[in-house]
């Protein structure tokens, strides 16, 4: 089958051609619980760029050295095949795959925290989607319903239920006057606002330092928009009436935004770290006084990937996506570093 | 002052007048802790028509034969005096008033829970709104925001409230690609329905026999609509895909509406009790196997009613209100019997 | 291999023989997903007799006719053998089964409810654990610590898992200064009154009218003992101050114990149903105006079973058995429908 | 009355004396919601010394310059008078008293949250109960049961009430099988312990680096003792599998505890910080691969000083108190200085 190859790291993002497209040998089912799922769409993400930048390298290398190497973490597509043990699916259902592979026997996994405990990562710790095929578990198929085709869906599998698992977390202790911020609307957090959006009654304030990414946040249901332009804690004190909002989710988490994102956060609310970059500096003598709380988020689960194909599915959610074929892969990611791509850019094989 | 004295029940609701225009001795500060208010709205709610006919006559003779007696638990208006305790209300704020008065010692009313404990129930326990004042307690007391008048939100004191509290109960945790059963979209039943609309992404399917009510519960964001005609329960499993609903809402609680309510529920998932009339009557066993729960519900508490004026505040939840001069009490009263009132009436002084 | 044969119901129970000792043929792994283990001991339950009985007459027979039958559904012993999608298991791994065989790819199951969605019950709904040997999912194995025998926790497996898994939900909202009533300190009563021990600081009212029961209660850890002598509604009013108990646990289910757990529950408190056989009957106004919530219980989840093994590793929970050959079990069955089992029938192969 | 007075601060707490006791105005009721308080004891506090180093004095500044300055925020007694607004106390009531005076009609306290929202702590930004005597509010009385006398008690209202509080919010997610780390078993610490073993079935863990701490420890039920060396990172993850615990609660706060408490969580676990004295630094990375939280805790709920009253009343908690007379408020403060006070001293007018 067609793949595109990554064979050599390139620091810092200089080289004129990324990855190879190339034929691999065919993806094959090897286990009774395999399942094999011919692409439909595959996400380019910008942590395709790190991989590529090397900054993935120690943990890959710990893998065995993974290069050559096919990336893509991003995947939809339709069945193709299955092991002898899988029941319930067959060839041409179309399907998401949840990003990470988890063994399933492990109490982390029967207690439904599928992104806790052991697994592997297609696209990160080995092969992934940017193929015409990919082998992956029947531990990791979500049904699409017919109304969702799966190159229009495929970035919901990583940036999108990162977006919605916060967003759940932080609307499930939401209230009807309170105040729920995000710091950056971009990918994940126009994802992030819209969720909010449909699951909670708080008033919504979007926080970035760009002009267009504010006005996508106001299409995405944003109350209240403020500027980062180095006052927006003062911001947001005003329009919380002084008491900061009793959540913050920060999508950005680098260049200062960690300490003003704790800042805003009302005594007794919670700040939700996903976006990373910098450390998190911060007196314990302030989190005991206010009470407050940070709390990691990390994608999401089965469940949740579910729950976000109900919001695409009933047009709660949209995303923007811009198609590539699988052949033009360098270009998506030549494009994605560049910043001239308007929402998520997709291969299609 | 005026107020509207009910002299003398009248049970089968037969007479041509039930209340009297007349002067009574003016509301006054007792206690240090107590609130007079201006009333600038008092809704007029079946409840009132039962004890006009008697059916609270046990408990109001309990508490020494309250006739006569002024009516009105849905009360809005302006502080006009307060005690020597309070702090932080001056004459001329508009205010909503939550209907109970609970000691506020007690450890229910501690942990928030105003309508357990002990507590009184201004126009039920006591003389109540139909009046151009009523005295209260400072506890009582919801600000409300400048975009809400008095007589507009009044109903909501106690049938929005209650409608409130069940709906951000179930919200809590129902999930996207879940559903909700709204029994009945009547007075209660189409505030509910909008509150479960702004709290959560479940889908909605509201069941009545009325096609006007269903017409309204369309209007307050129903996603499904269900004619109780005999077969709700196969309309709800046909739509459910065969398993049920997540969360059912009784508002209803009569003529079989229990049975069908908790035929209608998911395994695993929560009946709620609202409205009532009939015994429920389930084997212990249809329980067991289903893991379904019966969660009764009454009335919200403080912080609730704050929560839904936020929501009357930004629009996203509506009442349609008749008015009708305090003087015109006995029509009002005479209307809603008569099936005569759309929306909720209010008197106002 | 050997294994007790059921061959055909007795109602009312009058048969000097119920089940045959005879050779079958060897349980063998088919699924890849299949596990092979040889008991080590087999809890002999009351729903077995009511098996005998016929009362699953119609849902066995819904299964294609089931006899001749083997029970069995509290099942632990050592893994045999292992298919080929199974990893981590190896022969000789002591083990204890949770009962109900669940798919592992319905939402239910990963969000970890395994009682909810499709499954089978291995000794009900097909052929269980009255053998030398049982073949049953990957999904049910629970492996033991070492300090934990086969044959000592064999009974944990359905009725030690619903104790704890109704403790569990009870102690997860009970306060110190609150109280929890248990009705019935039986088989499942004394376990789950170890349980509530164990895992919160409620006071522990237990309800039973045997005196030995009560008399097992003390010694598992009770506060006070009600002997229900028709009066067991009032002793716990004034146990509990007039207020009632914010938790009760109904293990009877039966013979008017639903209506008296129910008034014994305090305003906005939760009254569990756990044993079955009557009607629950209550007016829709009463769960409105106490605010109560009656909670359905059925078995517990693979984690719960988990859960419930560490508390037996460490002594918090004991559970005291009585041992029969396998090849005795008609012994055992009858011994327990005559009441001279002390403790619970354990059929050792 | 006679008091303690403080009159200037003494940095670096070398003066031989700080405290003087002499006579002041007596305590008396000006706010019909007040409540006069005759102390029966009122515990000595390490953050009384902060107060005499002037630690403070800037917050103490704002309000007005507080010196010369009553200490005393640990206060337990009986009521010796109300304020007229006030119900259901009489004089000679023993009470332990909450130790912040919050308004009661904030939306925080009407949810429950008293230490939340504007309020004032006496002792700290006011007088308090180095004295004969103290006026507080009706909303801080907690009643005594019978079993406990008031000096007794007297430090359970802020050490006790600090270290219940968090002990129940880890308590009420932790289960069989789980770990909770206790970092610190001294004054806060060991009731903390007690607390977590009243109300789970974790296994505690206490790391200290005091081989007395550890006894005591010991003594409160800890399951496993590790000495902190500056292995204790390693130490617990080999008691803990390699993976860490669900829980960790961090009473120190300072010297580097917080680094390691972090590092000893479980992924999807809970770092509770309740002691400080250094920034927490944690890369925002870390706290998203391993979804950690981190948890800030401040004093508790009026309910909660309640709920530890009833575990004290129990015997379910214990405290180690050191009696002297008020008029040696001086030696206990210079005692506690120089670590000579074993358990808590409590001042006994």
């Amino acid at each position: 089958m067609k793949a595109q190859v990554l064979h050599k790291y390139d620091e810092p993002l200089t080289a004129a051609n990324w990855v190879q497209h190339e034929d691999v040998p065919d993806a094959k089912i090897s286990k009774p619980t395999d399942v094999l799922v011919k692409i439909g769409g595959a996400g380019v993400c910008r942590t395709d760029l790190h991989i590529i930048e090397g900054q993935w390298r120690s943990r890959m290398d710990d893998n065995g050295g993974l290069l050559p190497f096919i990336m893509g973490h991003e995947n939809a597509g339709w069945i193709e095949e299955v092991g002898s043990a899988v029941e319930g699916l067959k060839k041409g259902d179309p399907v998401i795959l949840h990003p990470r592979i988890s063994s399933g026997v492990e109490i982390e996994h029967r207690r439904g925290h599928d992104m806790h405990g052991s697994g592997t990562f297609p696209g990160v710790s080995e092969n992934g989607g940017y193929a015409e095929a990919l082998v992956t578990s029947v531990r990791n198929v979500v049904a699409l319903p017919k109304s969702l085709e799966p190159k229009a869906v495929a970035a919901y599998a990583d940036a999108g239920l990162t977006a919605y698992h916060v967003a759940k977390r932080a609307a499930q202790v939401l209230l009807p006057g309170q105040y729920v911020v995000a710091i950056g609307a971009g990918g994940l957090g126009h994802i992030g606002i819209q969720c909010l959006k449909a699951m909670c009654a708080a008033e919504i304030i979007v926080v970035d330092k760009s002009e267009l990414a504010l006005g996508l946040a106001k299409e995405s249901g944003a109350d209240h928009l403020v500027k980062a332009d180095g006052n927006e804690v003062e911001a947001v004190m005003q329009i919380t009436k002084g008491k900061g909002a009793e959540a913050v989710i920060d999508f950005v988490g680098e260049k200062g935004s960690t300490k003003k994102g704790i800042d805003m956060t009302r005594a007794g609310g919670n700040y939700h770290i996903v976006g990373y970059g910098e450390n998190i500096v911060v007196p314990a003598l302030d989190l005991i006084t206010g009470e407050k709380n940070i709390i990691g988020n990390l994608v999401g689960t089965w469940a949740d990937l579910n729950e976000l194909m109900s919001l695409a599915d009933r047009g709660l959610v949209h995303l923007a996506t811009v198609e590539y074929a699988l052949k033009d892969a360098d270009k998506a990611l030549h494009d994605l570093n560049a910043g001239k791509v308007k929402g998520r850019a997709i291969l299609i094989p």
